[in-house]
């Protein structure tokens, strides 16, 4: 089409809404100036809140992959047990991190479109009781399948000396994530999902027995030492150069989720998952994800038979300028996976729709046109 | 002043030119797109250009530190010997790095205002022929003390396992550093210094002896393991998600200053410098660096006797707009440092001066106002 207006669907990166662009395209200041500390303090206020935490949450200048290799690198040491719940790419990602630091992973592994199992993890604590945590995706970009963390948590809580490690990287911003009431001792998130933000920085809380984990770690460290973060938050700042302009973004995009409150922002993302799932479903399309792992931040759905996911995603992103994401690594020609995680609204569930619905009848796919875009819309209608 | 028209003067960050701050602040896209791909493409070969490399250079998503870990958990096995030679903060990070991960260092440390002796490298070297690294720093960002990278690299070139390691994080895009004439095997720069970008980004040259040191290593590493770098590079992309806006601030600060060329750029900083410390000493001000080691990158001044450096920058900053910055560690109210790196021109030592001599006069130092302007501007005459 002529005009090429864009639209980034995809579940991370995610769009960033205008005035926090501009917020960080304002002439850069220095790091050490009580202007800026005022901001870091800022955005770690917001972050608690969106965190539901009153534990420290530090800021590390890196993607979510660092965030995760911090929580390994802090928490444990070479030889450690840990328990890893996955079902997914960043679950297997969880793994290569621990396996490349030494630790003994027990690898409770399932299949893509499935949930991790609860009574699995705690046979695994019974079966395991010398190890030193239990880490589980609470929403996994590859695939959007929600894992029940409350539940894993609850099974962890009163073992005095095993963390409850969870990457919130999609999840924290768009879903619950009750991090004090469940008690998770390490939540992750990255800066390019959630928190409406540019890739390159991370955040991640670190409960009491987190930190009583950390005084036990050997494991060699320096870039993504929490202790040097905790103790440069005393002062509002950070040990190294942060990542200047994106703190400054995160305290503007902290307040427009302050401004709509955490029930509020959980409320929408739920309400666009629905329509997303009821208007493929009603164009005759299969969901990935199973009733009881559903997230709210991504749809995966099956492309249909005889159609490569990554034809879809094509005509979509080239001739309708729509940019959703076609599946990863066995998954890549099967699914498609349609992103609503941060700054998204009903118009733009309606957008991605119609992109879809005219990919697939180009592509012969046969369905009522239309239907996908009604079912949504009453989704949107019945809400109110 | 009424309207508060702000420079930012320190060694980082640095300004970034309004052309780069607006390509950032441009609607996100996937990173995972032939437009990106591009981008990282042009990136490469424009840090490839800048470093005067052949070699791979790798972007990691993390500030300079991140960098300079990076290099220690690419090259070395715990226990490795490492000759380190520091005259400054930066100098000492990387030996707190290399014991973190348990090297053994071979430590040669010098007063902040002296230069690295190339004949103490050479007696370390031929004490300690199983030092597997040479470890400096070109440009102290604490001191500006410019270290005499060239001699020390000849020490280490004919020696088969031994990598020279160069901090350049504040010399790359304003100093020489002729990475493979010179025969250096890692050389790391950060986006917030010669860049002309916010922080967030790092970039290292690996050149292939460190590919070999690479092979060797055991220590444990994930995000930073610049073989996954490589790989990616491969298809011009990145194992994680990258610092996406960055790294396209970064491609366009690149056609800036391939459009400006190498040599203008090294000959502009030390035209610059050179009109600072003419500038400063011609009010009798006395500058830090010995005249053997005095870098282009920021000029560090003695404060004059009994005003506290501290003192000087609370005044230009609050009440001129000017952030300069004072020193580090020991010398914190000793000396103040006047950054002219990136995207500075001479009317910027020109406002840096006035609102030098604007200060030093209401702290009630003598001196001939004007002076230090008379002496910049005769610099810039004397150019053409």
């Amino acid at each position: 089409m002529s005009l090429p207006k864009r639209y980034l669907m995809t579940p991370g990166p995610t769009p960033v809404p205008a005035d926090v662009l501009l917020t960080m395209a304002r002439p850069i200041i220095h790091h050490r100036t009580a202007e800026f500390e005022a901001t870091v303090a800022e955005a770690v206020r917001g972050l608690q809140y969106i965190f539901n935490t009153k534990n420290d949450v530090l800021m590390l200048a890196s993607s979510g992959t660092g965030a995760m290799e911090s929580a390994i690198v802090n928490c444990f040491s070479a030889g450690d047990k840990v328990i890893i719940a996955r079902n997914g790419k960043f679950g297997d990602r969880e793994k290569s991190i621990a396996k490349a630091y030494g630790l003994e992973v027990i690898d409770l592994c399932y299949e893509w479109n499935q949930v991790v199992s609860v009574s699995d993890v705690a046979d695994a604590l019974a079966a395991n009781p010398d190890a030193r945590g239990v880490i589980v995706t609470q929403s996994e970009t590859s695939t959007g399948v929600l894992n029940p963390i409350k539940e894993i948590a609850a099974c962890v809580r009163d073992l005095s000396d095993t963390v409850m490690i969870v990457d919130s990287i999609t999840g924290i911003g768009a879903m619950e994530c009750e991090t004090d009431d469940w008690g998770l001792d390490v939540v992750m998130t990255g800066s390019q999902k959630g928190l409406m933000l540019p890739p390159g920085l991370a955040a991640v809380s670190v409960s009491e027995k987190a930190w009583r984990a950390a005084e036990r770690s050997t494991l060699p460290k320096f870039y993504f030492d929490w202790k040097k973060y905790r103790k440069s938050l005393e002062k509002d700042t950070t040990p190294f150069t942060p990542a200047l302009t994106l703190i400054q973004g995160l305290s503007e995009a902290l307040k427009l989720m302050q401004e709509e409150g955490r029930e509020n922002i959980i409320a929408r993302h739920n309400l666009l998952a629905k329509a997303t799932r009821e208007g493929v479903e009603a164009i005759g399309l299969q969901l990935f994800a199973p009733p009881e792992g559903r997230g709210s931040a991504v749809t995966p759905v099956w492309s249909p038979e005889g159609i490569p996911a990554g034809k879809i995603v094509k005509i979509m992103k080239e001739d309708y300028g729509v940019t959703i994401t076609n599946g990863q690594d066995d998954y890549k020609d099967r699914i498609f996976r349609i992103g609503h995680l941060g700054y998204f609204g009903p118009f733009d569930i309606i957008t991605a729709l119609t992109a879809l619905e005219m990919a697939l009848t180009r592509l012969g796919y046969n369905f009522e046109q239309g239907a996908s875009i009604k079912a949504a819309e009453s989704v949107f209608l019945n809400a109110h």
